[in-house]
């Protein structure tokens, strides 16, 4: 807990003593974990958004699958008695906490689709067991691999299955160069748009929402709420600067992957300094381009390309830690 | 040959002795081991089970291609002087047995395609050395991925060759969301469906060789059988369930990699326990879901998924064996 | 400099003394290096290769892009203080390089693809770190990749971006099979088709260009001049005896990668011998089976195959040399 900015000290002795305290403070943590945060204040700041973001939205299934993903996750690295430290940290809870956001934004409200939860919920915790294993050799977490791969599965084989339905996956198509309006970009608020692009880390598009999560991140980590505004701030405007489309940029659909490979990349696996700063800038910009990249390869599979982007251009700025910068913290 | 059930103490001896007899053997294994038995009497069911299918098919090509492909591959690894345990085991034959059965089924009957087994069956000794040698920090098999990925660059490569033909390739095409028959699911014995199922993993779709594919295994590991079956089973329930389309469950194309799947999981590399079988039933369910998901990323190129599916699936429960179940048996 | 078939004796040790000639000397290097050369007078015939061919076919701006791909590259490996063996041997520098022939060939001239060219510069090197970081433990480079993803990167990006627009990239369609023309196979002469193959390694089509490589191979090793010539001509075989598209061979679109296969499992990696040349000729006839099976996948998203056939092929050759063959020289 060395890392947060506000004393816990008299919830962790309670989570330490009562088994039912310690599962709602590993599930609170399991949800902060989405952004790196250890942290169950700032899980309770994230559920919290969650609920206000969803219920506003008219999509309570959003949050209600959140809460069972996290769960389902949680209650089954428990029963598994896997490798408690990790478990405690909640590392076993995000993946499943994110698939529970994913599939009701994405698939049709029925029973078929809470058993994916519940399923999916379950593979991502061996999918992270698995990656983690895969990746300890170059010192790099699974991130939230486990989440989008589990999610890509359920989401593609739901044109296969009558029982599970899309509703607002977009259609499969093949990709066309993107022609600016004529008339230029529309005027719009930056910071609005910079807080919707943290929001949409939870596929959500609200300033409440992201105003919500900073704060959350803030209690935990004030290096991770400021490389949060910043990341969402540089994407916005190479997106903008790059004449991307202005509904996604402003709809903060260029920015949420950003903004995780900024804390990633800033704060969380590396001391701040000025060489990580240089070297998250960059590690931002391109996950812009991977962004626009990553939307055109699925563009005929019909399916969102959900945190990938930061994955895939995080993986590649970790694994290189020992020779350009210091061993990684975590 | 501790897991036989049938002694083979005599044909064992002969082989010891007799080079031509040891080459006979090997090849024989080399089959058996797609369904991952090390044992000569399996892979002669096997052989008398495809050259039965193929022929009541009308496809002998298959039956001779998946001969052909075994003794090629067989023949390279010995010319290769390669680990001569794996090489007995006939570890180094299943990947063209399989590339020997899958390129007849697709492509047209031409020289060029009897070129193609044979020029598929020697990259895919290489593809296992080099899976394997990929695989082995994490004691995970290369199971059929050589077979899969050699067999995706031929058919793939036949759109671009006007040499090599497709003649039951899918044409290419965007997903689509599948939209069920409004007369709801026709009647269909479960039985025949359950063995066409364990068929299917020759690619064939017949009752009589799914039997003696089962009696095969028997000979060598009664669970190896068991979980055959109950694996065609749970994934005919899991897609039915699921609203797939009829025709290809009731062909068995939702069971073939389920049954790899379950013997895997259930038999080869774990040692059978209730813990084991909760997990295997995890991996079986996942795997319906994995070959709905791969189908529709496989439409837009006109190539059939082939046993990934099972790869894919197994690999991701297989590698955390260290932190869920005791280490694997093999 | 063993390798050298010229001695360079004076030149380096003028390099040695002098920082100024010794970015010069790793620039050049770093040209060298897309052929595996270690040799700055290599790297001169190289570029001045790129520069006729750029310019006699019209587009200037693949030379300047070129060498600004490799002296931003080099630059970025210079500051960041990387191993200097490496560094002074320009593998830093050979996929910035080829990202700078690239860009400009496929993308608008614009401000924003000058920018492109710097940026994927900078991050090809920190792909580099990563991959090679990836793959040490089986021994193998990272080859070509850090460019082909790079590249691909934002290729694809340029769909998403208005301010980056593709000019001469296939527009995305679904693939087709390939009908040969009626009239046959034209008339063409084998050795300007041959020399046109391994020119194309720098996406240029000129039999020019195709000597001057030729020639700056055997400058370093004449082993390698032999194993790139009989590396296309080989392709050159097997893709018209498969009936490929006569313009895509005749241009050399099916020999470029098989050069790169040739040169890298032939007479880089490994020692020629007869052993050696068997399984480089099974390298060379499968690489070009992958670039005709990667043509067809990435029919659907718009962009070339840039040489990742060859990189595909060699690590799949490459990994099992302990088992297949003694240790690699390198």
């Amino acid at each position: 807990m060395a890392d947060s900015t506000i004393s816990l000290n008299g919830w962790n002795k309670l989570a330490g003593s009562n088994p039912a305290i310690h599962f709602i403070d590993i599930t609170l943590r399991g949800c902060a974990q989405v952004m790196f945060q250890n942290n169950p204040l700032t899980g309770l700041f994230f559920f919290a958004a969650i609920f206000t973001g969803a219920y506003s939205e008219g999509i309570p299934a959003v949050a209600w699958g959140c809460l069972l993903g996290t769960v389902v996750s949680t209650l089954t690295a428990y029963i598994s008695k896997l490798d408690t430290g990790s478990l405690s940290a909640g590392l076993y809870g995000y993946n499943g906490c994110l698939v529970g956001v994913a599939l009701p934004t994405f698939l049709e409200n029925t029973p078929f689709m809470w058993a994916s939860i519940v399923l999916g919920s379950i593979v991502a915790v061996i999918a992270t067991i698995s990656l983690t294993d895969f990746l300890k050799n170059w010192k790099v977490a699974a991130l939230t691999a486990p989440f989008v791969l589990v999610t890509w599965t359920i989401l593609l084989a739901s044109y296969s299955f009558f029982g599970i339905k899309g509703v607002s996956l977009p259609a499969p198509a093949l990709p066309d160069q993107y022609v600016a309006p004529i008339a230029g970009i529309p005027y719009s608020d930056l910071l609005p748009d910079i807080f919707r692009g943290v929001s949409e880390v939870f596929l959500l598009s609200s300033i409440t929402v992201g105003v919500l999560f900073v704060i959350g991140l803030a209690v935990s980590s004030l290096w991770a709420a400021v490389f949060a505004v910043l990341g969402s701030l540089l994407a916005f405007g190479v997106a903008s600067f790059l004449k991307a489309d202005f509904g996604s940029v402003h709809t903060g659909l260029y920015s949420f992957s950003a903004v995780l490979t900024a804390i990633a990349l800033g704060s969380t696996f590396n001391k701040p300094s000025f060489k990580v700063l240089v070297y998250t800038i960059v590690g931002v910009i391109f996950t812009v381009f991977v962004q626009g990249a990553l939307d055109v390869v699925l563009t005929p599979f019909g399916i969102p390309t959900l945190t990938m982007p930061f994955v895939l251009a995080s993986w590649l700025f970790l694994v290189p830690n020992q020779d350009i910068m210091p061993e990684h913290r975590q």
